[in-house]
């Protein structure tokens, strides 16, 4: 088999060795994953601001797509909340709610989304994505679950609020409390209150009776199922959607459709960003879960694949009637867990979804809206982990920082403008420690051919030679740093003739730092002064004989600073000791 | 004297020494300086888009501020030509050039500017120019040196083009092509060859004449003025401007006026990143001609308090009728070489031009537009540097992709866009190196206690056991890849006992990389593997200290590599030698 093929379409490595074990446990894990994700697609297309059906398209045609292209055994994917709360954010930016014109944005978003994690993979620019440190998207984690909970409780409430950040919402819910509609609370709350009391009082009961962990975690996810069967029932033996219930109402029922997603550069233009920012999380979270997942099982992932897998995914949403989409971490758990072995469970449940498209969406005509709404409400509130803030304020006040200005600026200003700055601060932070790097003046330990700190160690020093041992790679951010540094020691000391820089740490030298190191070089020789250089790494000097830059070296470059100590000085037993 | 105030207020200081012999010395650089000035800055107003006397403003008060705060002795502040392009680029976006508002506008973007930059300065923030690097900075001013030019040529041509990019100016140059005035074009054209010549055939031939080189470069720098006064005196004598040539007109005659900045929030958002762009810009610009200048006399200057006085300077700009300024290459240099040697020289020029403001002004009323301009060419055509991408190209092909984009964006795209795109360029091109860091398995050389890649020297290694010599920090960007390369190094090796991570040269372990390493530990553990760390620097251990991880490693810390090879491999001879 082509090397090319087998690399971009896994299901070729897996598909050889399919067998009737592997069959069959694919299709019950199917079985149990479909049950959970109906009311789950309602829900998170509920809070993408989208009618109903188009949660479960985007289970369809994208869950296919990933078991073709993607490497992970038991991703499942689909829609997921925080994708979901950033598609209602992007698109609530260029069409109203409930318009033909919204529905159309978020295929164009799930498009240009899939185009990127595509191009991405291709270019095999999966790195990108470690430019969100852990902390910054711990804390965006966090805090949109927070954001997706107030998002819900209009549902909950039964009120026409609205916002995309958290002072919005609750102050749009707070004007609307005259609104509140008794029966709907008595749903939404009673569903809460329901679904609190499966997390936390079913599980441990299960196991109390003697159910397996993975069996008791698999029941716990049916729970919603059950909260949408009761409240549902409810709602038609009481007519409660006539006393100001929220129904889901009249679903088409029906294979997804074949849709097309609007090009117009106007549109494109004011999406770009969004979707960019939508691909990357959904990308890292992706990638989370099923590096987690395969670590379990000894597997490996392939991240550049990874990109290709879920892009595919996203462009299948986008002509189907769905929306952006990516690996779940719940859904997968539980797919992992109800003991999926292949990605071919996951087109078993393409088609548990499909027949429920055609078959079952009479049945959810007397869905209460609160239901679901309280199922998204207790779902995400178990992302809402906020011990990263004191995690990372314990080990480093830079990642905190990073984590705190993610989380307020994400409730504040919203998940764009959270997640961006989380990114801009950690880079910012990081290039900020490496301006000023540790540079060390070293003097020779008696007796060996070791150089240690002259503040730190009693070691040999010579007045007419100073040794600087520099602590990090030389580039556009600290090379005016050492120039200073170099600058300011020989304003110190009288009688100097040398100086070596030691670069055993040194990694890289861009152009920045080679014309910071030429005008060393320069004011050293106007100064009477060598400059030397010692333990320069093999890469660095080959990129330093490509310029002038050596001819020019106003002394010379040593291979161990052992060697430059003894031409320089002499070696005479005259250097001091340093107390 | 107290300390802050001699901080903040360096003419404290070589104000207490001022004497006759520096007084000669000062008076007779201003006088220099201020008749190279009157015609630059009523060049650079005009490129600015501003009425001629916005330039003159400009140049008086902020000339005595920065005098006051600055640490240069040399510097000459003022209007420059890429801040002049910069403003007319940012404020032709919210005001028509022509309109009180646009000047208005001007003067909000001084205001801005200054309190960013003594904000900065005040926060000791001056390493934030570091971000751009040099070749950035090159291309930048070079791809703005040939827009200056390119926006120019329509006053040379008297025609009505205008943009902000080279493809803009261009299609609008040729699309009033039939309007070309024919006596502007004579002056213009003509005022262009004998500024050339003044350039490249006066000075060689002065210095055949015996002239010294600084007086030979004083009196070609005088070459404008002379070109203003003989086109001046061409338009009076001829009446050329009935024939269509564009003239400077009514200038104003007295002293800068009071002006007070407009604060309306809709300005302030528009001109909140020009500001920023051109405050850095101006900043990094002026910080590198006031170091070139000290060092020539061993001075020293500080960058954080230049970022005040440029500060003080610009605010000064927006309350006299002026704009953003900045320290400027060529007025500086005159400066410096007509013997300037404290900042009173500068003082003494800005009363040389409040001079020049209250009686000279009626005698600029003829003064062809098309002399400024061709003054404005003569001198941005030697900015125009692109040996930059040749030198690069040499030397770093990341270098040069930096500088290229900047080019390239800054003439398509405008001033903005090309230098934003530089900074980003080079900072994800250093992120992208530290992302794959070198990590060698290194083993121990016969007879001595150093390890070296077992790849490439001699060693002795131990099946039962690895060690990893990392060569970068880790942080977030790298932190997953070093999970990968362990898991991947895991997987290959069988009967592996041990892994020692070789820290020599960790600067820094950020908390994503803790949580990696902490994978690591687990992952390793769960196979009965080992994770021993060796030569951990003092401030990384300090960190590693305040958390759980020390406690939950499944190993040992050994203060150097060869203490963790003796223990774990016992010494034993029987450690295998490796061609």
């Amino acid at each position: 088999m082509h090397p090319l093929l087998r690399r971009y379409l896994p299901i070729l490595d897996w598909g050889r060795s399919y067998n009737r074990a592997a069959l069959s446990n694919d299709l019950l894990a199917a079985v149990i994953v479909t049950i959970m994700l109906i009311p789950q697609s309602l829900a998170y297309a509920l809070l993408a601001g989208l009618p109903p059906q188009a949660g479960i398209y985007a289970s369809i045609l994208p869950i296919v797509l990933y078991a073709i292209f993607g490497t992970s055994r038991a991703l499942a994917v689909g829609p997921v909340a925080v994708v979901s709360l950033m598609t209602a954010s992007a698109i609530g930016q260029v069409a109203e709610q409930g318009t033909a014109g919204y529905a159309a944005a978020a295929l164009t978003l799930a498009l240009m989304s899939g185009g990127f994690l595509v191009m991405l993979g291709v270019l095999r620019l999966g790195f990108l994505a470690n430019f969100l440190s852990h902390p910054v998207i711990a804390g965006f984690i966090a805090a949109s679950g927070i954001l997706i909970a107030a998002s819900q409780l209009r549902h909950v409430l039964g009120v026409p609020a609205h916002g995309h950040t958290l002072f919005a919402m609750v102050n749009s819910l707070l004007a609307h409390m005259g609104q509140i509609n008794g029966p709907t609370v008595a749903i939404g709350a009673g569903a809460m209150a329901f679904l609190f009391w499966v997390r936390k009082g079913l599980k441990p009961r299960l196991r109390a009776l003697g159910v397996g962990p993975g069996m008791a975690d698999t029941l716990t996810k049916a729970g919603p199922v059950l909260a949408v069967v009761l409240s549902t029932l409810a709602v038609w033996a009481f007519d409660l959607q006539a006393r100001g219930v929220a129904i889901v109402g009249e679903v088409p029922q029906g294979l997804p459709p074949l849709t097309v997603p609007g090009l117009s550069p106007d549109l494109l233009g004011q999406l770009l960003v969004p979707a960019i920012l939508i691909s990357i999380i959904g990308f890292v979270e992706s990638v989370s879960v099923a590096q987690t997942l395969a670590a379990r099982k000894r597997q490996r992932i392939d991240p550049d694949q990874e990109l290709i897998g879920l892009g595919a995914a996203n462009i299948g949403a986008a002509f189907t009637g769905g929306y952006p989409v990516t690996g779940g971490f719940s859904r997968s758990v539980v797919n992992y867990d109800a003991g999926a072995e292949t990605p071919a469970a996951g087109a078993f449940t393409a088609l548990g979804l499909a027949i429920a498209a055609v078959a079952l969406t009479p049945l959810v005509y007397y869905l209460p809206k609160a239901t679901l709404a309280a199922t998204i409400i207790v779902a995400v509130l178990g992302l809402v982990d906020l011990s990263i803030l004191r995690r990372t304020w314990a080990y480093s006040r830079g990642d905190f920082l990073a984590v705190a200005i993610t989380i307020v600026l994400t409730l504040a200003l919203g998940v764009e403008t959270g997640v961006a700055a989380g990114v801009v601060t950690s880079v910012g932070l990081h290039l900020y420690k490496t301006s000023r790097p540790h540079v060390a003046e070293v003097g020779l330990v008696p007796g060996t051919q070791h150089f240690r700190n002259i503040h730190r160690h009693d070691v040999l020093t010579d007045p007419g030679v100073v040794t600087l041992r520099v602590d990090e790679s030389l580039y556009f951010v600290n090379a005016r740093f050492l120039e200073d540094l170099v600058q300011d020691r020989i304003a110190r000391g009288g009688g100097l003739r040398h100086v070596i820089l030691m670069f055993s740490a040194v990694n890289e030298v861009d152009f920045s730092a080679l014309e910071s190191l030429e005008a060393i070089n320069r004011r050293l020789g106007e100064s009477g002064i060598g400059l030397h250089l010692s333990e320069v790494k093999g890469p660095v000097m080959d990129r330093l004989k490509m310029v002038h830059f050596l001819r020019e070296l106003n002394g010379q470059v040593f291979l161990s600073q052992y060697d430059a100590w003894m031409a320089l000085t002499g070696g005479r037993s005259g250097a001091a000791a340093r107390a």
